[in-house]
């Protein structure tokens, strides 16, 4: 059989000491796991991007993985750390909610045990470290076979972090820049679908400027060109081709994206 | 035997769910693989940088190793994807030329596949992100031991990237900076043979300075001096001690370089 | 048993080829080695990063783990290589001293080698890269069970890196900020304890200003609230809760701090 397998997702920063540190206490209680990297960088304390991040990553992994998440601005205070399964998916992470997107669409195979048996944890748990004190050795437990319902009790009620739903109207559906890659492409929370329906003419708003070029993918428009596609994770998406429309059109996280259908006669 | 070995090298930026997406495609189709992250910093779509990168660390690895490369500015258009062979070497590249530096010296040992059996890919190919949906399932079935022969048809044409060619002059060569490390030394294309041919004496010219100071290694200068010297893959740097000298000289990527020899009287 | 480990810690910067390449080196000479990455982002050269860093993380790590630490100014002078036993521990060092913070408490159970063996590096040194060429394939070879007294001679005498001591006064202690974290946090040199003991109301200084809000975790205060307490690895911190402390009182590495107690009666 495979090693067990923890990924590690945090906003810690790359490099950081505390991403090290983590990776050690996991290590030290078992030294067979393999440990993969997911992404550090998530903006400080971002939940939201926390949420995108998790949403745009985690359904892509095998269940042999525990998903290990310390995105966490309430760290020491009385929020709680949950274990959390969702359909084949196994978490730990804190209970504010930025992991309840992958909730979505699931009703039935859902687990959510609250830390609470300190035995599994470092014996010193310091006020701000959760995630070498608790996170780590919790993770490492269960990569050894520990049985989740040792954790702690099962809980119903967790915090939950809302998606920012798109407003559809007659003409037109309103929603916003949810993430921004590493290219400049911003990804909104408008399905792809409202782009790709052929019924009626459309233009995509953003940032005051109109976008009227529709492909399939970026190459399909000349360098430079400003348009508008589906997102690889099924979203609109407004891209350059070649360029970075982030900064073409100083938009960002948050900007407001509009596609506006041509009124029906 | 060693568990199979994938490397990735990509544009996406370190943290990036593109890379962690690319990931968890490749776990899931073989939990067994073990993941080496070569370097996610590669300017977007910058097919030079990429060449330089993987001629500096391709050569390192085992041939148990598969280089996942995936910097693919013409991503879902009629560029190809390769499977290639270059003596002991494995990859899978966009036909994009990024990898063809790594060819120089090697006639025989290379066999190019062009991916064409959609089988080994994800069912559903977003045209935006092929490596998730074509690298990464390509990548785990070649690492579960899929002959390359199953992918596609061999191929004996693909892109080529032209690597810039230094200009040899009686009395000078000139060539221009092709990377700049972390510590801003300036790696260029000129063989270090040049500065080390020793039956002449010669400066180096670079961003209207002259560098008289050459070395064996940094700190054979006194700290914060301007020095040439051959870089660790044997090209001519241009460093400085304990200083960084992409931001003294103001230089950068394609800055002009000559080696100036004194004339033979 | 487990494969055996190798943590890396450098200044090559995240996504560097040089890093990679020490990868490829290692994994060539012993493909069964997992590869932790520990960080990459060591400031350039900082000998005093470096072992605050490897203070905060590898005392996590299990004995399997060998640690190889390149930040490395001195490269290809004079300066040795160090493979150190530190109770526990393993490394591989630069002879500059930024690993001997390690030392601190510890007498008996050091042991220090210094490389001089050739035929355990790779044929061809260069004169500015020994990540690659002397520590990768020497850590390769202790990971094949390579016995270090074979590296070299033992040896008595090293470059001590001085650890900025805190100053105690009557009525105050003095130290200074020796770690930023990603969140802005400011993590100094003075001892937890300092702040935590109650016989005295103290109050803390730093750049111009007044700390009074001393807390047990920064959510104990309001969001903005400029406050102290003892860090995860029990130092004096200065941060702000959900705020940035460093950019908010314009402090970095070096900035002073005092901790100031009431005047006994």
């Amino acid at each position: 059989m495979a090693d067990p397998l923890i990924t590690l997702t945090t906003d810690f920063g790359n490099g950081s000491p505390y991403v090290a540190a983590v990776k050690g206490v996991i290590l030290a209680l078992n030294p067979d796991v393999r440990i993969i990297d997911l992404g550090h960088d998530i903006p400080a304390q971002d939940l939201r991007q926390a949420a995108v991040f998790l949403a745009a990553t985690l359904p892509y992994y095998p269940p042999q993985a525990l998903h290990v998440v310390v995105v966490d601005p309430g760290v020491g205070a009385q929020r709680s750390i949950l274990y959390a399964e969702v359909a084949y998916l196994r978490l730990l992470v804190p209970d504010n909610g930025c992991w309840t997107w992958l909730l979505e669409g699931e009703r039935r195979r859902i687990r959510v045990i609250r830390l609470a048996e300190k035995r599994f944890w470092r014996s010193r748990v310091s006020a701000t470290f959760h995630g070498r004190d608790i996170f780590a050795p919790v993770a490492a437990n269960l990569s050894l076979g520990l049985d989740p319902r040792e954790l702690g009790p099962v809980v119903s009620d967790w915090v939950r972090l809302e998606r920012p739903i798109p407003q559809h109207h007659p003409n037109s559906v309103t929603g916003e820049v949810l993430f921004v890659d590493r290219f400049g492409n911003l990804i909104t929370n408008i399905p792809g679908s409202a782009l790709t329906r052929d019924d009626r003419p459309k233009q995509v708003r953003i940032a005051g400027v109109e976008v009227t070029c529709i492909v399939r993918t970026y190459s399909d428009a000349e360098p430079g060109t400003l348009l508008a596609l589906v997102s690889s994770s099924e979203w609109l998406e407004v891209a350059v081709n070649r360029g970075d429309a982030a900064r073409q059109l100083n938009a960002n996280i948050g900007t407001p994206v509009t596609i506006e259908y041509e009124p029906q006669a």
